[in-house]
């Protein structure tokens, strides 16, 4: 089933439907801009969770890991996957704990993952390099034989899926409001420090121009509303 | 099975054992350090994976939400749970994109959840709320009777889990390391930014002072293994 809105609703997080969107570009900023996504599948004895590097091209989810992985193994033999991305970007303080949240954006998305091989593996490893690190793939060697054999790629298509952020300000009561407590917004920001050297890195090789760009900024800051949530 | 290694050796992560520990006090740092945890069940139509807030508290990860949340009545239910809490560290920025990789430390938590109630569940939520907000209960009022029942708290035991950690130096090989590109670590640093007060806020309260604390330290910040990785 294509489309923004999963087409099974027992899929749909039931909770703050006022949260959800159905902007796709909203989506895709948000895989754009994480680096880690946590991957679910159902093993024999129960739902496992794992941690894993991952970037987007076009519309598909790319993996990639150790052919020794079990659970890449199993994604590539066609297992239901759920691939949750998210984004925490600030804490909610609220004048009561009830009222107290978070700013955040996640992704949910279910389906199958396909392997891929040969042009279209190269050029996902190419993708999943450059969107972790931007440019990488110009500053480094193709890959060899050995390593493509050893390099598992599977590709999740964005085809099921479920997008929600929260933003805005504490919506405490009027009694709360009334009372002494401070309320506000407590920003996260993420950012790159400064690139460290190797040890064996060879003198005379600089810093690429890109990781030292990073480094000057907070790449993953985002400032709160500045609205009300209503 | 009480433990620090799961019980069952198809839940263990099966690559890169020799990045396994079994620091219980390891786990407890990264879990006491990290805001949201990523929840996996199994569904009728197969695994989701849920962004949620979660504590630890000694033996137990404390997990709240709506009692009109589908994903925590059906773990409620005692079905059974995965849950994973990453932080990622830097990026291990290596001469080649076969040896690049992240710093990063990861637990995996197995188990059913138990439902707390009355005085378990009230000690639950501040536990919850202070390691949001260090401290942050005692600025704020009790729950009310209406909040409470409008929420679910559960607690998952802290008996089957992994633990994972990589860090240390790019690994190039001779002829990479005679190669022209660059190879070292990006770290990764969050903090906590400007506390924004509320618009409706009233004159003459002070920001909390752990929240301007908070925003005078890096707290996540997670200096990058200076020593090589083997």
């Amino acid at each position: 089933m294509t489309g923004p809105e999963p087409s099974d609703p027992t899929l749909v997080p039931a909770r703050h439907a006022d949260r959800t969107s159905s902007d796709r570009a909203a989506l895709d900023d948000l895989l754009d801009s994480c680096l880690v996504a946590h991957v679910g599948l159902v093993a024999e004895h129960g739902p496992v969770v794992i941690p894993t590097a991952y970037a987007r091209d076009g519309d598909q989810l790319l993996l990639h890991g150790s052919t020794g992985s079990r659970w890449m193994r199993a994604l590539a033999d066609g297992d239901a996957a759920c691939v949750s991305v998210t984004q925490l970007r600030a804490l909610v303080v609220a004048r009561s704990a009830f009222e107290s949240s978070m700013h955040y954006a996640s992704a949910v998305l279910f389906g199958r993952c396909t392997v891929l091989t040969d042009a279209a593996k190269l050029a996902a490893l190419d993708v999943i390099t450059d969107h972790l690190i931007p440019g990488r793939t110009a500053q480094v060697r193709r890959p060899t034989p050995r390593e493509l054999a050893a390099t598992l790629v599977l590709a999740l298509p964005i085809e099921q899926w479920s997008f929600k952020t929260s933003d805005g300000w504490p919506q405490d009561g009027p009694d709360d409001v009334a009372g002494p407590a401070w309320a506000g917004v407590l920003p996260l920001v993420t950012s790159w420090g400064t690139p460290r050297p190797a040890p064996d890195l060879a003198p005379g090789i600089a810093v690429p121009a890109q990781l030292a760009a990073l480094a000057q900024l907070a790449v993953l800051a985002t400032p709160p509303a500045e609205g009300p949530r209503r």
